[in-house]
Parts: C-alpha cells; sequence; structure tokens
C-alpha cells in the first residue's frame, strides 16, 4: 500500500494519529521537499518523532523518480509524506494515478494545509476565489499571470490567497550549465518582496485590478507558535518586516463583512485607517446599480 | 487557555498529536455539533479515545452560552472541539473573538476539512472559486442566491464547491410553535436531490449558468473508508444513490487540465461520455476573442 500523508503546518506533532501509526508501520518513508517545509521541525526530529529514517525527496525525485518511491508498494506499506495537505496548493494526483496504474493500492491521509488554515485570518473561505503564487522576478522573467486572476476575484468580490515562491535546492544557471550539482541557500519570498512585485505588475498596467491602497492581510507562519498576521494596505505591507519564512498573503475582496473586519482590526497598526481603506475598496468594487434590461436583451 | 481543535474528517485517530495531547489534559470539552459529523466515530467512541467526557454544543449553546464555554477558561484549559478544522465551512471567529474581549489566551489546532480535502477529487484547489451551500427546500422557502455565484464562477473559469445541507436537532415549525424541545431525526441532504434543486432553479432561470449536461463530480463520504467519487452531469447525478453521509458536490469550471481530467474519468461510468460533456463544457464556456483595444478604450 501506498500512503500519501500530510503533515499539516508546523510541528512534528501536527501529523494526525492515525497518520502517525501508518508511519510507523512502513518500510520506506519520504518526505516530500520541495513545494513547502515543515516550520517548527527539523528532519531529526521528525526521525526521532517516528522512530524511521526518513528519505528526503527533491522535484527531481518524485518528477523521474517515481518507480523508486512505488518500487514494491504493492507488497510492502510505502509513505510518502507531504507538508500540509497531499492535495493541497500542489497536487500529487500524478503519484495517485501511476501507482493505480501498476495495480498499488493508495491511502490518503489528510491534513489542515495553507488552503484552509488561512481562514484563521478571520475571513470566510466561502468567499475566496481562485489562488495565485508569486514567483521571484528576475531580470529578465516577471511573469504576471496572476493579475488578471486576481482582478477576476475581485470584480465579483473575493478574496485572493497569494502564495509565495519558495526556492529549495536550486541551481544556479552557470552551475546548471556547468553540470555542477552545487545548490544555492533556501530563499523565500517575504511580505515585501510579494508587495513591491504586486505594485510593480499595477504600475504598469494601471488597471486598478488593485491599488496601493488596496487592503491586504499577511500571514507569516500559519500554524507555528510564532505566526503573525499584519492588516494593512499593499503599500504599507510593501514596507512590512514579516520576520521568518513561511508567508502567504490575502488580497482582500469587496465581500468583507462586518464580523471578518472587525477581526482583521486586531491586526492592523492603525485600525481606523485601515477600516477607511477597506470602506474605500468596497466603493470603488461595488457592483453597478442594477438596470432594467433593455429592449435589446 | 481555549483551545479550539479540529478533529479532521472522519476517524477519532484523525485528530493531531498535538490537538489530543491538548484534549487530554482539558478540564472540559465541548464538541460542536450542528453544523457537521464526524462520519466514522461515534460520541462514545471519542470519549474512550481521549479518555475525556464530552459536552455535545448544539447551536443554541454555541450562539446563546459562550459564556459557559468560556467560563474559567482563564485559569483552567477548555477545549471547543469542530469537525474539519475550527475555521473550516463555518468559522468559529465570533468564539474566538469573545475569548480575546476577556482576555483569554486561544490556541488553534488545524486540521482538515472538506475546503482542501476535496483536492483529492483530482481537481486543482488553485482552480476552486466562491464555495456554495445548498440548503433543503421546503414548500415556500427556495433560495437561490448560489445560482449567481455559481455562474460568477464559471464565467472565469473555476469550479464550483456545493456543500450540502445537513439537519442536526431541528424543531418542527409545530413543536417550536407549542415550545415543545422535540427533536426531528437527523437529515442529510443527498446527491441527487442537491442536483434536482439544480435543476429546478436553472429550469426556472434559463440563464445557462449550467446546464442538465454540465459535468460535476459527486463526494461522499470525503476521508472516510466508504469515501467514493462519481463524476458525472448534473442531470446523471440527480441519478445517483450516492449512499450514506455526508455527500459535496463539484460543479465543474472551464479550466480542467488533462491531468485532472484523468483523474475524474477515473470515477466515470462512461468516461467517453464524461470527456464529450467536459469538451462541450468547456467550448460553451471559453472565454471571447481577444480583440484589439479600440480608440474609445
Amino acid at each position: 500500500m501506498l500512503y500519501l500523508i500530510g503533515l499539516g503546518l508546523s510541528y512534528s506533532s501536527d501529523i494526525t494519529v492515525r497518520g502517525l501509526e501508518i508511519v510507523k508501520k512502513c518500510s520506506r518513508v519520504y518526505l516530500e521537499h520541495y513545494t513547502s517545509i515543515l516550520m517548527a521541525a527539523s528532519q531529526t526530529e521528525l526521525e526521532e518523532f517516528y522512530g524511521k529514517k526518513i528519505v528526503m525527496a527533491d522535484r527531481e525525485m518524485v518528477e523521474t523518480g517515481l518507480q523508486e518511491i512505488l518500487r514494491d508498494s504493492d507488497k510492502e506499506d510505502v509513505a510518502f509524506l507531504v507538508v500540509g495537505d497531499p492535495f493541497g496548493a500542489t497536487t500529487h494526483t500524478d503519484l495517485v494515478l501511476r501507482a493505480r496504474q501498476q495495480k498499488i493500492d493508495v491511502e490518503i491521509v489528510h491534513n489542515a494545509s495553507v488552503m484552509n488554515a488561512v481562514g484563521s485570518c478571520g475571513l470566510q473561505l466561502y468567499n475566496f476565489g481562485q489562488t495565485v503564487s508569486m514567483v521571484f522576478f528576475t531580470d529578465n522573467w516577471r511573469p504576471d499571470s496572476w493579475y488578471d486572476k486576481i482582478w477576476e476575484n475581485r470584480k465579483i468580490g473575493l478574496h485572493t490567497l497569494v502564495l509565495l515562491d519558495i526556492k529549495v535546492k536550486e541551481q544556479s544557471i552557470e552551475n546548471m550549465a556547468r553540470g555542477r550539482l552545487i545548490y544555492e541557500p533556501p530563499r523565500y519570498m517575504s511580505i515585501a518582496q510579494c508587495c513591491e512585485q504586486l505594485l510593480e505588475i499595477e504600475e504598469g498596467r494601471q488597471s486598478s485590478a488593485y491599488t496601493p491602497e488596496t487592503p491586504a492581510v499577511a500571514i507569516s507562519r500559519l500554524g507555528a507558535p510564532t505566526q503573525t498576521f499584519k492588516s494593512g494596505t499593499i503599500e504599507e505591507l510593501a514596507d512590512y518586516d514579516s520576520g521568518e519564512p513561511l508567508h502567504s498573503l490575502v488580497i482582500l475582496g469587496r465581500q468583507c463583512h462586518e464580523l471578518e473586519l472587525e477581526y482583521l482590526l486586531q491586526f492592523a497598526t492603525d485600525p481606523q485607517n485601515f477600516k477607511l481603506k477597506v470602506a474605500k475598496d468596497q466603493e470603488y468594487f461595488k457592483p453597478e446599480p442594477w438596470r432594467p434590461p433593455t429592449q435589446d436583451n
């Protein structure tokens, strides 16, 4: 049996009781290690907690070494651990499909991921639109397909969860070209950098999908003991020191109810000002007044 | 300290290791008991698993009896258990705000909820729009505000998660009027009933936010040992016997990629036909061709 087991967000003990029981009986244990990191536990701590050796599975292994992960899992129990939920921000449907093609049984053990735990900022999960990813801009690669998605969400009043890029075990272009297996230190995008990139693209496009004054919530180290939230405008958050990773950002939509706003105000440096900015944004994005249909319709 | 602890979806052992450690040390334990149910565990099983008595908290208790839940939680540890995640489909922000006003510390233990575990149907969570709730229609109450939300999602290509109504500890109108504390047996909406209600409203509106042929995925007993998925059109699913609760439905959006579709085909009775219906729906909802801006813009 192949088990895909979510580890949750932060602590080694964020694994479920059922997940832990399964890990303990597996003959091989892999940890997916390139789309996210467990914040409050190291590999060694996890190995002690499970009483098992863990094989760290990087992107290469998961994308090209699937056969090794699946080896003998029709006869033995193999665990593939994923930070968050196995079908969270990154889905592992490919692994499941491949296993099923080889008649290997698959069981999923779910857990919290940023996609649902983001609700702890106080905004209703009901009112989130599509999620976007913000990647590190480089000198000649500044992808902005997320811009239209934020706009689509905001046109219908929805919040947008922005997932911030992380780079684990990446090679520099030079090292890659020379075939040297030297990896850059891991990098995690900060809230400030994300907001700067947001502002840069809006400045170029001038379409007002959002403005420097649009309200947002910075979420840092979600689920970890040092978790923090900060409510502010995108412009304010471009100057915010968000500390250690991981971070995500929520850009507010018009559908922000009284109780949600009250919750967000706890995290604002200047609650009155934040309230004002939310009201202004809601006014700008409010639906057009209803008009009776004309003959043409 | 007040702890809000997610129980996950089904098994008593779906609680996290950290969650279980906390429950064991709490002096009072409440279980929120009106927005969802834990599928594979009864109250007695939970009490045995925790080694603790559990107080079942119904809507009345949570909405008007908050003070009793919060009592002494500045000095003692109190656990408030929620099926899924504490900030899942129903948020408990009100409870957190009230506690903070009374200077009671609050800690959240996250877990999986339908809002992220729905990814196990194979559709990317990225591409979901706003979530809607389908309530039981009565003779004179057939609310359909969800219709426009589905339409908004589908216009921009997004999937819609439809949460199906559950009625736990509800009084009949007659018993309520007479002040008799007699409760109806619990009711859980089936996939078939949900699809019938969808079709009824579309038939009335004729706006084609979706049609009888729109592809969808029925998700039953998500996370439970008897979990099932069924891909089909809304019309087909209106005849589907989905078995025991709980159920949810996903109405597909245009953004359904090859790998997602491959995954959904596993759950279709007639995969070729389902593929055809998806292609037809994508064609209908495809974006208009790009036109160069005119002088006016």
